[in-house]
C-alpha cells in the first residue's frame, strides 16, 4: 500500500479535529466504521488506502491546538473525554505539524477568528501561494508520503462575485502573478495543490476548484478534485425525501427549513455575506428535484448553546389527490462535526483511488457527498448512490478479473 | 381505445368512494392529475386507459349509498362538498352497480360493519365463488367491456394461518369445492377474478392472490395480478428514508412509528388480529433496508376525532462516526383516503396495460406501490421507481419505434 | 339590556371578518361558544352583553367587502363556505358601516394594501381626527347606541419613534392641532375613542393608547381601555409553559421560536419595520418569566401557501439537575383568525362590563389577553386567569347580593 | 440544624443513584442546585434542612452496587463520568448501608431484577415489617440522626386490587398480624414508617401510605406522609398545558401521549400488570382539567436503546371557534433520572420542614410534585405551585416575626 498523507486547511477547526481523531482512534481500535460510507458493502471492497495509515498535516489561522480543541468538542459530547485522552499525543503530533495559512477574501467573521498574522498579511498572493505549495511539498517530502490530498475544511468564506474572470488557468495565473487581492483563499489552496498534481476535495461552499480556470488546470495537470459543500444533515435528508413526493405526484407547496447550530461555523454563518453562499447550495437541492415548488426557504440561525449540535426542523406543505392539503415536519437533531468527520476520510480514500487509476477532473461517482456536486446535475440520493455503486463496480470486477 | 371497467372488492368503503369521486371529478374537470403517479412524465407518455373512460361497478356488504360515504368523508375535507355534488349523479348510478359480497373470514371487526345478508350467509364456498363470478362476467357484459380490473380495497382481514396449505391451484379449487370455510373472503374473489382471465390488484394487507395456488392460477390464465398493502404513508417514508441511513452507514438503533387513525380502517385495526397483517408488513420494509437495526416498532391506535386523517410520529435514534448517537422525528398528517385513491387509478391503468401487452403473472415492476410487493425483495423506494422508469422506457421505445 | 356597538379599525381584515361573521352564525345558531372565554364558567356568569346583539361598524382603507373577504378565508377553511353563506346578508349590511379610514405612519406594507384614498391623503391630523369622531358619533347615533367600543385590528405598525414626547394629554392634543404627521393612525383612532368616552382595545401591537398622554386623557374622561397584541398562538403557549420551567427550577438555555403564516398579516410583517414591534412584545414574554434566560429568538416568516394557518416551531434546550442538558420541542398549528376573533368578542364584553360598572382606565384583569398587557408586569396565564377569576368573582358576587 | 437520614426503598435504582450521587456532588461543589424547586425563590428562604448534610440508607432487593449503577447511568451520560469518580468513595460508604428489602406483590417483572433473596422469602408479613422497622431504627441510631425520611422510589408494583379492605389502621394491622400476603411491599414500608412517626414520600404510583388504615395511622402518630407518583416530565408538561386549553375554552378532541424509554423502569412497565398502575395517574391528570375531553390516551413503551431518556409525543387535536379545528404537538426529551432526582431531595427537605413544624398527616402543599396527589383535587401546575407558595409565605412571615 501506498502512503497517503492529508493536508486539511482549517486543520485546527471542528471538522479537522474530529476527522483527525476520528481517524488515530480507529487507528488504536478505540471505534469502529460507523458513519463511513467507504466502511460498508459494497464500497468497502474497494482497494483504498487504509485511514489507519493517514499522515495529517495542514493549514490554519488559529493557534488554539488540535487537543484543545478536540477537549473542547469533547465537553459537548462528540468526541468522548476518554478518546481524546487516548489519542492526545497523536494530536500533539500533528499539531507540530500545522503552517500558518492564509484567510484572504474569508470575511471579517474569520477574520476574528484568527489569532495568527496570515499569510496575506506580509505577502503578495503570488508568494502566499508559492509558500503553500512549500508548505505541501516539504510535508510529502518529510514524511515520504506517495500522494497528497487536500481538503478544504475551513469556515465558509462570502460569494466571490463575478467568478467568471477567472474562467481560464490563464486568467488565474495571471491574477496571482498580478496580486489581485480578490481571489479567496480557498481558491489559492486549491491551485497550489492542482498545479502540483496534489488531488483535491472542497468540502465547504466556498469558491474551492470551481474556477473555470482551477478546472482547466486539473484537466491539464490530470489530477482529481471534487466538491462542493458537503450534504452532512438537513439537505442530505431533503435529497432522499423530495423524490418520494416527486415520485407520488404530490405537488410541495412550501418547504422550509430553519437550521440552529451553536458552533464556530455557526458562528460564521452568522454573518449574512459568510451565510448567502450556504443558503444558496441549500436551497438549489429542492429546486432541482421538485421544479414546481411553490416556496423554499433555508434559515440557518446561530443559537450558541447547541454548540456543535446542528438542528434542523422542516415543515413541507404540500397538495395530493382531489387537491388535498397535507404536511410533513421532520426535525433532525445531529453532531455536525460527527456527521462531517467520516466523509472527509470517505472522500479521502476515494480520491487517492481515482488518483492511483488516472481518473482525473471532476469526480461524478462522488456526487453523493455533495449540495452541490461539481459537474453533476444529480441530487436524488439515491440515484447518486447508484453512480457510485457503479464505479465501485467497474472497479471492483477489474480487481477481482486481474 | 379499449373499454375498461373497474370492479372494487369493498366498493362504498373510503378508499373507493374516494377513488370514484377523483374519477369522476377528472372527468367533470373539477380537479387535475396532481397525486397520481401516471399523471407525471415518464409514466404519463405510457399509452393508458384514460380514466375519465373508466366504468365503475364493485361488491360490498355494507347498505350505506356511496354517495352518503362521499358526504360523510367531505365533513372531513376529502374530497371537497362542491366536489360531491358535481358528481352526485355518478356516484348514484355507480351504486345501482354494487353488489352485496361475501365477508367470510373477514373478522369480526367487519361484521360489525356490514348490514347486509353476506353471501356466505346463505350460500357454501363454491357457490359463492360462482356468484361472484356471474357478477363479475353480467357487468363486464352489461358494459361491454374490452377488459375488467378487479380491486381488493375492503378493510383488512387477519391473516389467514397456515396459507401453504393453499400451495396448488388443485389444493385451493379442492376447499372451493368442499366448502372450506377457511378460506378468506379476499382469496375467493381474487379467484373468481384470476380463473376467468380478469386482472387483480390487491390493495390491502389481506390475503388475496398471494398464495401458491392462486399464483399457479394466474400462471396457467396468463393474466396479471400484483399486491400487496399500498404503501401510503408512514411506510412510504420509510421506504425513502431508510435507505439514507443505509448509505451513509448510520447504524438505526431505534426506529419507532406510531400511527394514529380514525377512520373505519382505523376501527377495524383496533381489533389486534386485523391489525396483525398491517403491522407485519409495515414493519418488514424496515428490516430489509436496514439488516442491523436495533429496535423497530409500529404501532397502530384509533383516534376517533382524526376521521380519516392518518397521522404518525417516527422516532428515529441512531449512531454515526465515534459511536455518536443523534436523532431524526417526523409527522406525517395526510389523509387516507386522498393517498390511497390516486394510487388504486394507476394499478388499474398500468395492470391493464400489461395485460394487454400479455405481461401476466406478478408485475414486479409496480413494486413502489405496496408495502409488500408480491415476488421483489426490494424495498428502496428509488430503486422501486428505477423498476417502473425501466418498464416504461421498454414500453415508450417499442412504442415510438412502431 | 344596553345596546352594543363594535366599531373595528382594519374593519375589513381577516380578523375582523372571521369576529363578525362568527357573532352573526352565533346570532343564526350556526355555531356555538367554543374559543370564548366568556363563553366558559365561571365567567359566563358575568352579566355581559350578548354577542348576538352586537352592531357593527368601522374604518378601512381597502375596498374589498367584509363578504369577499369571509369567503376568501373560507377557501382556507375558516369559516366553513356554508356558514358564510348564512350569514351573507348581514355581511353585506355591515359593510355599507364600514368608513374609509386613515393609515398614517402604517408603513408601506400596508400602503400597498390599501386600494382607497386615506383620509390623511386630503386632510390635516387635526381633520382626521375629527372625521373619526364624527363616524363613531353618527354610528352610535345612527343605530341608537347606548355604548360603542372601538377595537384596533388593523396591519401591525412599525414601532413608534420616541413616544416619550406624547407623554402628557397636552402633548398629544398640540401634535394633533399642529398637524404633526408622525402621529401613528392607531394612536388618533385611541384619541378619537378615549376623548369622546368611548371604551377602546388595542388588539394589536401597534402604539394605539399606550402613551403617557392618551393614558391620562383616559383617566380625565374615566374610560376604560385595554392593550396590546393579543396573545392567540405561540406567545399563549409559551406564557403557559415558561412558568413550568422557572416553576422546577429548570435553566432555559435557548428558546427558538420560529413562526410562519401566509395571510395578509404575514405580509405586512414581511416588512422588517412593521415586524420589529411584533417580535419585540413576542420575545418580552420569556424574558419576563425566565430573567436568567440564555438565549431567546423569535422569527416570523411569510409562507404564502398557509395563508391563515400560522404554524409554530419551538425550541427550548434547558438545563436539569446535575447539568443535564434536556430538549422540549413543540409544534403548534392554528387559524389566526379563528383564535384571534373571539378574544375580540370576548374584550368587547369585558370591556363595556367594565365601563357599565365605572371600572375605568387599565383594566389589569384582562392581561390573560394580551402579550403586553398595559400596566400589568405578570405574564404567567394561570396567574393572569386568576386576575380575572378574582375580577368575575367580585362582580358576580355583587350580583348575587344585589 | 438537626441531623436528617434519608431512607431510600429500591436504594440501588436509576432515581435513588442519581439523588446520591448528586446530593454528594452538591456537597463537594461539583454541581449547583439547577432542577431542584426548594434551590428557588422563593422557597430557598425557608429554613430547610441542607443537602449536603443528608445521611443515606436504604433497601433494595439487588445486589449489583450504587457505583456500578451509578457508573453504568454515565455512559449514557447522567451523571457525568467525571462527577461520578468524584464522590465514588460516597457511594462506597453509602451502600454499605443498604439492607436486604421484600419486593412482595411487585410483580414478576420486579422479581426478575432481583438478584438476593427478598425478606419475604424467609420471614411472615409481620416480621418483614420487624425487620423493617429495626432497619430503619438502627440507621437511625447509628448516626444519630434526628429524623429519618423514608422514600419509596422502588419499580412500580401492579396496582393494588381491592384497596378498601385495608380502610382502617386495625384492618392492616390485623392484615400484618394474620400474614395476609396480599399486602404489597410498598405498604408494609409506608405503616413502618408511619408508626414510628418517620416521614414518608411514596414517589411512584404504587400504593404506599395511600391506603385508607395508613391515613389513619398517620393522623394518629401524627406524622406526615406525600405521594404519589412523581410528576417528573410528560404529564408535568400536560398539567401545564391543559389549563391554557381550559382557560380559552378551547375543546380538546384527542389528546395521544406516546411515551418510550429504556430503563429499568421502562422494563418493568413493559408488564401490563405493572403498567397499569402507572397508566391510570397519568391519564386522571388530563381528565381533570378538561372534563370534556373527546379522547385521551397514554402509551408507555420500552425501547431500550433510549436508557434513562424518556421521550414523548403527544399530539393535541383541538376545536376552536366556528368549529375549526387546529393542532398541537411536542416531544419531550427528558433524563428520567435527572428530572427525578432533584425532587426526591426536595421532598425530603420539605417533609422534614413539615415534620420539625409539627404538620402531620397529608400535604396538599406538595401537590405540584404528582401526579396522584393525595388529598387533592387540582391538577393545575400553577394552582399547585400557587398553594406552595401559600405554604411557603406562611413559614417564612413567621420566620421573620420570630
Amino acid at each position: 500500500m501506498t502512503e497517503t498523507g492529508v493536508w486539511l486547511i482549517g486543520a485546527r477547526g471542528n471538522v479537522a479535529t474530529t476527522a483527525i481523531t476520528g481517524a488515530r482512534a480507529m487507528a488504536r481500535g478505540e471505534t469502529d466504521t460507523t458513519g463511513l460510507v467507504t466502511g460498508r458493502a459494497p464500497y468497502s471492497k474497494l482497494a483504498l488506502p487504509d485511514i489507519e495509515g493517514f499522515v495529517f498535516g495542514g493549514h490554519d489561522v488559529r493557534e488554539r491546538s488540535l487537543l484543545e480543541t478536540a477537549r473542547g468538542l469533547s465537553e459537548n459530547g462528540v468526541p468522548k473525554p476518554d478518546v481524546v485522552e487516548e489519542v492526545a499525543d497523536d494530536l500533539r503530533a500533528i499539531d507540530d505539524r500545522i503552517e500558518t495559512g492564509t484567510a484572504i477574501n474569508c470575511g471579517t467573521a474569520v477574520d476574528d477568528l484568527a489569532d495568527r498574522e496570515s499569510l496575506e498579511d506580509r505577502l503578495a498572493v503570488g508568494e502566499v501561494v508559492d509558500q503553500i505549495r512549500d508548505d505541501y511539498e516539504s510535508f510529502g517530502r518529510g514524511h515520504d508520503l506517495d500522494r497528497l490530498v487536500v481538503v478544504n475544511v475551513a469556515s465558509t468564506e462570502p460569494p466571490l462575485e463575478d467568478p467568471d474572470r477567472y474562467d481560464t488557468r490563464e486568467a488565474v495565473e495571471r491574477a496571482i502573478e498580478n496580486d489581485d487581492r480578490e481571489l479567496p483563499a480557498s481558491a489559492l489552496y486549491a491551485y497550489a495543490a492542482l498545479v502540483d498534481g496534489h488531488p483535491y476535495v472542497n468540502f465547504t461552499p466556498s469558491t474551492g476548484s470551481a474556477l473555470g480556470g482551477l478546472e482547466e488546470l486539473a484537466r491539464e495537470r490530470a489530477v482529481p478534485h471534487t466538491g462542493r459543500d458537503a450534504k452532512t444533515g438537513e439537505t442530505l435528508v431533503k435529497s432522499a425525501l423530495a423524490p418520494m413526493f416527486a415520485g407520488r405526484n404530490l405537488r410541495v407547496k412550501a418547504w422550509e427549513g430553519h437550521n440552529i447550530l451553536g458552533n464556530g461555523d455557526g458562528k460564521v454563518l452568522e454573518d449574512d455575506r459568510n451565510k448567502a453562499g450556504k443558503i444558496a447550495s441549500k436551497g438549489d437541492v429542492l429546486s432541482s428535484l421538485l421544479p414546481d415548488i411553490g416556496h423554499n426557504r433555508v434559515r440557518i440561525d446561530y443559537t450558541p448553546s447547541l454548540d456543535d449540535w446542528k438542528t434542523a426542523w422542516d415543515y413541507i406543505h404540500f397538495e395530493g389527490f382531489l387537491n388535498t392539503e397535507m404536511k410533513m415536519q421532520f426535525t433532525w437533531e445531529g453532531s455536525d462535526s460527527a456527521l462531517a468527520a467520516p466523509l472527509v476520510l470517505d472522500l479521502v480514500r476515494l480520491l487517492a483511488h481515482a488518483d492511483e487509476h488516472d481518473e482525473s477532473g471532476l469526480q461524478p461517482q462522488l456526487a453523493s457527498f455533495f449540495k452541490a456536486p461539481l459537474g453533476v446535475e444529480e441530487h436524488n440520493l439515491s440515484r447518486q448512490f447508484a453512480m457510485l455503486d457503479e464505479y465501485v463496480e467497474r472497479h471492483t470486477t477489474e480487481v477481482m478479473s486481474e
